[in-house]
């Protein structure tokens, strides 16, 4: 990369080429943990009137008013109106987009442990992705700006809460991602039925990595693949072929954690 | 229990009380394996007519053929119209009820891993539990009669074939059948945030085990909770308190497969 006067550098990161960056939160979870974070504005809250029980609004209520957000208390027919996934559970929220990260810097972390997530087009599969990589201690998510789910309400829904606390870097392509974390001396370890070894034996496992998560049932793609030091699987033992991609992350994420802890 | 001359045993497995065991099935996966398997009777299948590209559903077209089921084509809007999930993906069959086994069967299976799961009440999640736990190598399904889903058209999805190879029993409540499985000689094992043994590090994992799941958000209820042997938890780094239960679903049986085959 070369940079030249008055030009503003090429950059790897930035926002992903739709509006979707998180703008719009929606359910009970995310939106608690969007106030609880405190990373960014809301602008706005639609909190329904008429849900029993529960305990939750209540809660965000108090959260949003203690943060200055003004909260607008409705029939819980309009909360469904302004919310774009299906049950918002009586609460979408409004907040600036989500701050993101260049690839360099989320790679640069001392023992980063980057998620990957290659051309996975349902919403609460990447959601669940990003939850998961989050509770179990990634250290930031790399997602491709094109051809793939933005931070949509669904995404903001199922990922309840952990875009808040977990850096996103969105990248022109995973491979491309792959070649700068190889240069950067950032192990990349593709997680595929293919792969032979087994994910809970990845050497490198302790060492700054990218796990590499391809799309539902297709897998990782054949240039991702190639670009990965070690392609790893998780040992399957019924008749059905394949995990959903959430479960797989999920256990391809707590695997890695847990041989980091092993030689910890 | 006693019985009595002239009156059936009391049955502690058996089926849902509500319609859905299984009967209508929806999804490529889920309709693919169902018509491989072969285990159940297909009275009638769906298809779209007008679905491009989709090499599955020529595939499914054929099995069906084979196996004498009667094929509907059809324009893709009436298969949505005869779906009762959203995204049926051009393909909804009819089937004899899924059959059910006694929980005495499935804990007498040597080595059994049998997963029960109390109270999980999303269709996606209980779907997704049943593919994780068939492909991970548990050995049978444990679910509430009342209570919980049936085996709905959202759960035969979900479960993407799952259904047609892992035993499921039926009973009345999650804590009875525990009790029932510390007399048959079956460890029980909870999987619950509050657990003080890692999931990674259950001493009991390759003994035969009930491994116990609660229902989202609310974890075990303390009655299943006090019957549990152990009561074990996945180790969790990240800012979002917990996974979702599929999740945990799929690193529990994970993790129990991996103790498995490294005492093998």
């Amino acid at each position: 990369m070369t940079r030249r006067a008055g030009k503003p550098p090429p950059r790897t990161g930035g926002k992903p080429d739709r509006r979707d960056v998180g703008q719009q939160v929606e359910g009970r979870r995310a939106v608690r943990e969007l106030l609880v974070a405190g990373t960014r504005r809301v602008h706005d809250l639609w909190l329904s009137a008429d849900a029993e029980n529960a305990p939750i609004l209540d809660e965000i209520a108090d959260l949003a008013r203690d943060a200055n957000v003004k909260v607008r208390r409705v029939p819980g027919i309009e909360v469904d109106r302004k919310a774009r996934t299906e049950t918002p559970q009586g609460v979408v929220a409004f907040a600036a987009p989500l701050r993101t990260f260049e690839l360099d810097d989320v790679l640069a972390v001392p023992a980063a442990f980057v998620v990957a997530v290659e051309g996975v087009t349902d919403p609460q599969n990447l959601g669940a992705v990003l939850r998961s990589a989050e509770a179990l201690g990634a250290s930031a998510a790399v997602l491709p700006r094109h051809r793939a789910v933005g931070i949509t309400p669904a995404v903001t829904k199922a990922a309840a809460g952990a875009i808040e606390h977990l850096p996103i870097a969105f990248v022109s392509g995973i491979p491309n991602a792959l070649e700068q974390a190889k240069r950067a001396g950032v192990w990349c370890v593709g997680l595929d039925a293919s792969g032979d070894t087994s994910i809970f034996d990845v050497a490198v496992a302790d060492q700054a990595l990218v796990l590499v998560l391809g799309a539902e049932g297709r897998g990782l793609t054949r240039l991702a693949r190639t670009r990965c030091d070690v392609v790893a699987s998780i040992p399957m033992q019924g008749h059905v072929e394949s995990l959903n991609v959430s479960a797989a992350a999920a256990i391809a994420c707590a695997a890695i954690a847990r041989s980091r802890a092993a030689s910890a």
